[in-house]
C-alpha cells in the first residue's frame, strides 16, 4: 500500500477505467480518492434516467459489479426483460431487475429536484462506498457520435448499434454550457492534491466529454498537480472496447503514442504498457514524461499494482 | 356454456369483480363481452403509472394473475423489491419484476401521447386476451378516502395504510369532467346488448368511482338493457377486502340489501347468496327483481357457474 500519497482525483469511464479506480480505491480508501465520472454516456431510456458510467464505477466499488460483463450488478435476474419483450417493448439495452430499482430510484429523485451529485452520494452510502464518486456535471452533457450513417446518441451507437457506425467526428452535446459541480471543481482545485489521474477509458467516448467541459479543463491547466494518463491502447489494440477502431476511423493509428498525442499538453505524464515499452522515447519526445509498466488489469492484484504505479509516476513529477 | 346470450358489458374493479369477469370470459370468450374497469386506484407511484385494476384484469383473463394473491403475476421475481429497499426507497407498494414492465412500458407510452385505452388494448393482445378491458376514461380519476385522519390517496389509504383509517367519506376527483372514452360509451349503447353486469366489486372503492362519472351514469340510466348487480357482501361479511368494514364506518350495516339499496334504481335486478337467501323478499320490497344463488367463487367452475346465473337472470328482466 502506498501511504505517502496525498489526494488524488481520477477522471474515468465505465468498465475500463473502473479497473484503475479499483485498484486507487484499494490504496486511497481513506477518503484520499475522489472520482470525477463521465456523465457524457447518460441517456433517457424507457422514461427512466440511465447514468451507466456512475452506475458501473458505484458497483465496481462497492464489490457488486457483475463480474463477466463489467457492468450491472452480480447474481442479477431479467424476469423485467423477459416480461418487456413479450409487451413488445425495446430490449436493446438490458436493465437487470436489481439494477432496475437504481434508475427507477435517481428517475424519481431526479424528477423531485434532487441533483445526480446528491443521488449519486445517497446510492454510494447505501452501498458502503466511501469514495466520492462525483458526476462531472449537474447538467445534462451528451456524447454524440457523429457517423458515415448520420448523428447517433451515444447509447445508439454504443449498446443498439455495438459501435458498428464508422464515427467521422464526436459532439458533447451541452458540454460547454454545463458547469461542472461545486465540488467536481472543489476536488481539482485541492491544495493538498497529490495527483490526477485519467484512468484508461476510450479518450474519445469517456474523457473527452469530461475535459470538454470549459471549467473542467480550465482547472486542469491552472492546477500544478502532476496530470498522469494511462494508455488504453496495448499493442495497437484496445483492451476492451472500440477505441482502436474509433482511432482509425478519425484517421489516427491506434497506438499508445496517438493517444499521448490526443491528450497533448493537459497531461504531465504518460503510462504506456511494457509491451509498448519501445515508444517512451516516442512520447518523451513529444515532451512529455512517460514510463511503461504491465497495465493488463485482470485480477484485483494487477488493479492495486497500475495504481500503486500511477501514484509513483505522478510522484516523480512534482 | 351460455350460448343464447348477445352482448354483454360487465363493470368491475380488481380482484374480487376479476373472479365474476373471468367466468363471464369463459361463456363469452367469442367477442361478446366487452370490460369496462374502474381506473380510480390508479395513482403514480415511483414515477411510474400504476393501473392496478386494469392489470388483475389482464393477467386474470390471460391466466398469468398469481394465484395467491389475484393481483400481480405468477411465477414472479422480486429482485427489485429488494433493491429498491436497499436504496431505502419506499417499498409498500409491491411491484414484481415482470409485473415492472407493464408499468414502465405503459408509462412510456402515455408520455409519448398514447390513451390508455389504446395502450391496453395492446397490452391484452400481448397477453392473447380477446375481450376488450376498456378503462372506463383515458382522462384522470382518482378516488380520494376521506378519513379520520385526513384525505388519503386510495392507494395510500388501501395498500400503504392496509384499510385501517376509520372512512368519513369518498371523492371521486376529477369523475365531473372526465369524459368516458368514445368505446365505452359504445359498449354501452350497443344495441344488441343483452345484460350489464357489474361485478361483486366494493361498490364504494371500485364501482362508484365508474357511476360518478355522469356521462357513464346517464348512458346506464337511459339503456333499455337489463342492468345486474352481485352482492358483494355475504353474510354480513366482504368475501374479500373491507367493504363490510366501510360500510359499517358510513353507517350502513353491512348487509346484501344495503348493496342493493345503495345502488337504487340504477340496476334492475339484484344477486345475492343462498345463504342471504332469507333478504331476497327485502330486496324486492325496494322494487327490484332478485335471485339467490351460490355467489362464493374459489373454482374456475364457480366462476362459469356464477356468470352463468347471472346472465340467465338478466334474461329473465328484459
Amino acid at each position: 500500500m502506498n501511504d505517502s500519497s496525498g489526494n488524488v482525483v481520477v477522471l474515468s469511464g465505465g468498465i475500463g477505467g473502473a479497473k484503475l479506480v479499483l485498484g486507487l480505491n484499494h490504496i486511497l480508501s481513506d477518503g484520499r480518492l475522489v472520482v470525477i465520472a463521465n456523465t457524457g454516456d447518460d441517456f433517457e431510456h424507457l422514461g427512466l434516467a440511465i447514468s451507466p458510467d456512475l452506475d458501473t464505477l458505484m458497483y465496481t466499488l462497492a464489490g457488486r459489479v457483475n463480474p463477466e460483463t463489467g457492468w450491472g450488478l452480480s447474481d442479477e435476474s431479467w424476469s423485467f426483460m423477459d416480461a418487456l419483450e413479450k409487451l413488445g417493448a425495446e430490449t436493446w439495452f438490458r436493465l437487470g431487475d436489481g439494477d432496475l430499482a437504481t434508475h427507477i430510484e435517481r428517475t424519481r429523485r431526479l424528477a423531485k429536484g434532487e441533483s445526480l451529485t446528491e443521488i449519486t452520494r445517497a446510492f454510494c452510502r447505501r452501498f458502503a462506498v466511501k469514495t466520492p464518486i462525483l458526476p462531472m456535471s449537474d447538467a445534462a452533457v451528451r456524447t454524440r457520435v457523429l457517423t458515415a450513417d448520420g448523428a447517433l446518441d451515444f447509447q445508439h451507437y454504443f449498446v443498439r448499434d455495438q459501435a458498428r457506425p464508422k464515427v467521422i467526428g464526436l459532439d458533447y452535446v451541452g458540454a460547454d454550457k454545463a458547469a461542472p459541480s461545486a465540488e467536481v471543481l472543489a476536488a481539482l482545485r485541492k491544495t493538498d492534491l497529490s495527483a490526477i489521474i485519467i484512468a484508461p477509458s476510450n479518450p474519445y467516448l469517456s474523457i473527452d466529454p469530461i475535459l470538454a467541459m470549459p471549467a473542467i479543463n480550465a482547472a486542469l491547466r491552472e492546477t500544478e498537480t502532476p496530470i498522469v494518463a494511462v494508455s488504453p491502447i496495448v499493442r495497437g489494440m484496445a483492451i476492451k472496447g472500440p477505441t482502436a477502431k474509433i482511432m482509425a476511423e478519425l484517421g489516427h493509428t491506434a497506438s499508445a503514442t496517438n493517444i499521448a498525442r490526443h491528450y497533448g499538453d493537459l497531461i504531465d505524464g504518460f503510462i504506456l504498457d511494457s509491451s509498448d515499452g519501445n515508444m517512451v522515447e516516442q512520447v518523451e519526445s513529444q515532451g512529455l514524461k512517460s514510463m511503461s509498466c504491465d497495465t493488463i488489469m485482470g485480477s484485483l492484484e494487477d488493479k492495486i499494482r497500475v495504481a500503486n504505479s500511477s501514484l509513483e509516476f505522478a510522484r516523480t513529477l512534482t
